[in-house]
């Protein structure tokens, strides 16, 4: 784990959307958006709240997380005024949580972030919850 | 390589920014956010006319793609109306041109799509661009 700097962790909690990437053990890459809440020191991420077509078990991140636990979120908004880009990227690993009180402080973020998931009754109890550590942060912001 | 749809070549099309994932010989995924023309066939994106710390050849997304070519290129739109989310993923190989034909014709695609790139002298001669080539595509829509 690593510390964050407060600026990083603001970045990181107001933004939406992330895209996170995970390979299988033969080094494929697969990167997803997921939506995601942080509480200061990982992030979490539910599989199962949004339709899929296979369970969730199955699902090729959750597949990948278990053959290699090594991640990288990208947290970025693009603009077409290119001064405005910037970047934070967490190398991290993640591992996936299913139950108990980790798993359902995780809901409890995410049900406070997304009122999506509100609506859809995302499980304070039980679930496939990926839950990532950062080790490493990476920042790029434009300069001209 | 794969043949797209004209719907997903619509997308790819149209879409301003992707996040593509390279993994490095120990399988660690990296993501970045990058700029990207499609050529109906492939992806070209450049990787230096954009100020970076380092030089082109030493970026990790470079060096990731030399040690293994699987890519994985994800192109969606956030949006708090869930109802609205969509993504194209495409699983690929990427490999790195630097001059030639296809050098140029690809950065004439960069410059038409983003006017950005010629107030910054993208040049059309050499340079160091990452050519994606799809070989899967993966496709999801929100149904609720």
């Amino acid at each position: 784990m690593t510390a964050l700097t407060s600026e990083v962790s603001e970045f990181i909690t107001r933004a939406r959307v992330g895209r996170l990437a995970t390979a299988d053990a033969t080094g494929q890459p697969l990167v997803l958006p997921i939506c995601y809440a942080f509480d200061g020191r990982v992030l979490y991420s539910a599989v199962d709240a949004k339709p899929k077509r296979r369970a969730a078990d199955d699902l090729a991140r959750v597949r990948n997380i278990r053959e290699n636990p090594k991640v990288s979120l990208v947290i970025d908004e693009y603009d077409d005024d290119w001064s405005r880009l910037r970047w934070v990227i967490l190398q991290g690993l993640a591992d996936v949580v299913t139950t108990g009180e980790d798993f359902a402080a995780a809901a409890e973020l995410l049900l406070s972030k997304y009122p999506q998931y509100r609506a859809m009754g995302l499980s304070r109890e039980r679930g496939t919850m990926i839950r990532i550590t950062p080790q490493r942060v990476l920042r790029w912001q434009y300069a001209s």
